[in-house]
């Protein structure tokens, strides 16, 4: 029997647990899991629950109708998912294919419940080192400053046709334009290679070198069109010493970037994350 | 306005979350934060609810009355503490005092909010490396093969005089016996300077240098009557290399003893932690 | 031009470095990197010394020559690598193929530096889930308890035609027999999922979930007749809670043993792990 | 028998670590540990050996003329120094006092093996939780913007006086003037409550909370005229959640920062860290 995850933020007010919890055992679920936090800051409540039928009757036509009720009531911002169908995530990519391999595994051997759209690269399929990838399509999308607008176009067309609902920068070397990162806003995922904030833009590990820091990291966030702003997801570090070079910086990067990505995409699909403002409420497993 | 917390552990049934959410909204009261666990293996359901009164007119008495007939239709073991008042906790130790100062200075600076009952030592107070300590009584308890009994027994009468409802060995060098450690069944926490189950027993570090491990560690756990078998609260480790001898992993291990057993402790006090068989279920800050 | 590492032990005297980076010098070279350990328990000192010709004359054979003198003087154990010729691996695997993957995406990227003689597997080739792998021979060597000694003599014709130096038992699900663990003493490295000496043998991470461990790890280690006790290369360990199933711990682990495989594996190809008994001194870069 | 420290750093030549070597056998002393850096980057190497004598005629002043002697040929800045002495340490606080606190208990149980000429703080006695200490000195030198100059001048004496060789500044909430900082370079170690370059400057903690960061930090640096941009010797994080306000992470942090301040003094006191620009060299143990 399907699983159902419901997740939602609202202004707080006494009586939200109570009016979901009393919904869904009338509409013959009950909570599995579930997770909430009020942020004493906003005045704002987060929650995610995870429920199943427990009755024969049980009837998600009928919760949904009390949701909706519940939801203008409190005002909620909801998403209500079934679990057994897989969101559909578009991989970009330049020509660092790590982070792609990575979540590319993981994908195939069941770790990461989704369907993959598409693959896009900037760059030819010959530049990755990747073996053969039968059972999805790759999209080759080159791009200069002047073909910006155009490319951004195709690339909107192909997750529009594919319908796609989240893209996932895997070391995609491009900055999105204002216009397209604003229309994905909250479903674009983007590794950084640093520790934000500190770092921000090109070259970060070289920029951590010369700085002379113990430790290096890298950075999941959501894109925004303030670049490398966006709200972060997840992050993770490790220690370095003055032995190791630019190049491995580089190479110990790659580890952590598979890593913090491969953990941010998985909060994401199981729905572990909501935004709030410029940061994010992400409800651990 | 004080604050309570609920936790409470029952056989899973539909209802749980409803029942007890509504019975808060009904006597005035509002959930700030909570957390919950269906534990598939055993059936078994455990909650954690912190909440407050939003209302005039709340009033605990009356939720209290709602909670008891709750309880006993689900079943539940439960606790409701109102957390303004501090929980009593004894400290108890031997020659090696850094999780005693430790302990002390996050009490001291109200990082860790309980009332130190007693520190209870087998050694005489000059045996401490400790500056003086007024505001707390020392008890000096010796201890033989041959005096245990009464030793013991006299640490109970001090245990029961005192009111202490947590005993926390900082490094208590003594085993308790079979009794004494049941009469203080999940109130007892014990920090063993090793990553349990590896290196049981005596001189642990001793034992992990010869072994070559590459990480050493530390282990929170409620004492039972089967010695380093009780239900763990807390662990973590340092790396090491084949530099360190014995002597450095056991100043390394302090490190990681006392952030254990602090961290134990806090949850412990902010009643995060439910036993669960030879388990325990720790809702996280 | 081409570097050397020189790695050796021998009982500690005074004078090694001096007349080590003497015949260095006065042979045309120059020390580029150098870690040296004296083992104050058993009297023994080991060192790893990276250099590189510094003058236009500079003579491998000459050095050699002096080092033949300088080993038998001290009794070292020692080896001199041409850094530019790449060692030769095999890679043995079952059906979790995690392991091996990882391995490949880093060879095949250039971060594992090895010539990779064959993959070999109890299972048929169809039984992993990687894609194609058109560069490296496979072989499928099924393996019953009756056939046992036949399948490893087969094995170890393998390693022999291919000029085969390490063994990287990929969670490869066989125990090797004490036979084969002794012809390849030093030389077959192994991941245990587990952080050892805690949960030896079958099943770990359901031993770890059972215990209601905080953590759990894995281990990189040589292979030795006695099992999961052999010297110990890298382990490392991460957080769990109350809510992982052994599912999941099996998931979170594959990306520990995955890190801690390739991480030991990097040690050994980079000539940074000497045995000392049944422990590893470990090189760190 | 007393050990000896020596470390250096040069332009990189061939035959350094012959000549050191070399010298140390011929004045009756053996090399116990020796760690070693070249940095292709600068073309500097930086070296630090820990030796012993082991014959009857070692003679300390033999050797110091040998070193001279190299020191001069090979142009390098060079300390020695006999590990018997314990290095002069002052410690400066303001009201935060875990950082102190926790350095007097290592210093208390032998693990910071240093002698500390005074405790300063601008703020009198009682501000600080501590409790008493009659083993050290304390100076109340309180400060204004009008009076700084002065308050430093008088610092400064007290530093001369007490021939202090390091200052440590363990929380001490006040800037430095260019020319106190100038003075003491290289001497005078800083923990600031960041994961520098992240979040410079004041209120750290309230800045990660804003930015939505799921890591606090620490740094350990040496203290220059520009503020928090000294070369950085140790850093460490915890990992933090939405959950926490800025008050539980100043309280998260509380641990971090006195961690990664005594590591950092433990490495300045050992001899292990060699400042290279506005990097470091930290050989660890």
């Amino acid at each position: 029997m399907a699983d159902f995850i419901l997740t939602f933020s609202c202004p707080n007010r006494p009586g939200i647990v109570a009016a979901v919890a009393t919904s869904l055992v009338s509409s013959g679920y009950n909570i599995l899991e579930a997770q909430q936090f009020d942020d004493a800051e906003t005045g704002h409540f987060f929650m995610r629950v995870l429920f199943n039928p427990v009755l024969e009757g049980a009837d998600i036509e009928d919760f949904r109708e009390k949701l909706a009720e519940i939801g203008e009531r409190f005002e909620m911002e909801l998403t209500l998912r079934d679990r057994s169908v897989k969101p559909k995530v578009m991989l970009l990519v330049s020509k660092f294919d790590h982070c792609l391999a990575d979540l590319l595994y993981r994908w195939r051997i069941g770790e990461l419940p989704m369907e993959i759209t598409a693959i896009v690269s900037n760059h030819p399929r010959e530049a990755l080192q990747l073996p053969e990838l039968d059972e999805v399509p790759f999209h080759h999308l080159p791009v200069t400053a002047a073909t910006k607008p155009e490319q951004e176009a195709k690339l909107w067309d192909l997750i529009e046709e594919t319908e796609t609902e989240f893209v996932v920068l895997a070391r995609y070397m491009q900055v999105l334009s204002d216009e397209l990162s604003t229309k994905l806003a909250g479903r674009c995922i983007n590794i950084h290679h640093s520790f934000l904030p500190g770092f921000k833009g090109a070259k970060p590990y070289h920029q951590a070198h010369e700085r002379g820091v113990k430790l290096i990291g890298a950075t999941a966030h959501f894109v925004t069109p303030d670049l490398d702003e966006g709200p972060i997801i997840e992050q993770d570090v490790e220690r370095i010493s003055h032995r190791h070079t630019p190049a491995d910086l580089i190479a110990k990067g790659r580890d952590i970037e598979r890593r913090v990505l491969a953990r941010a995409l998985h909060y994401v699909l199981d729905d572990r994350v909501i935004i709030s403002g410029r940061k994010t409420v992400v409800f651990y497993d």
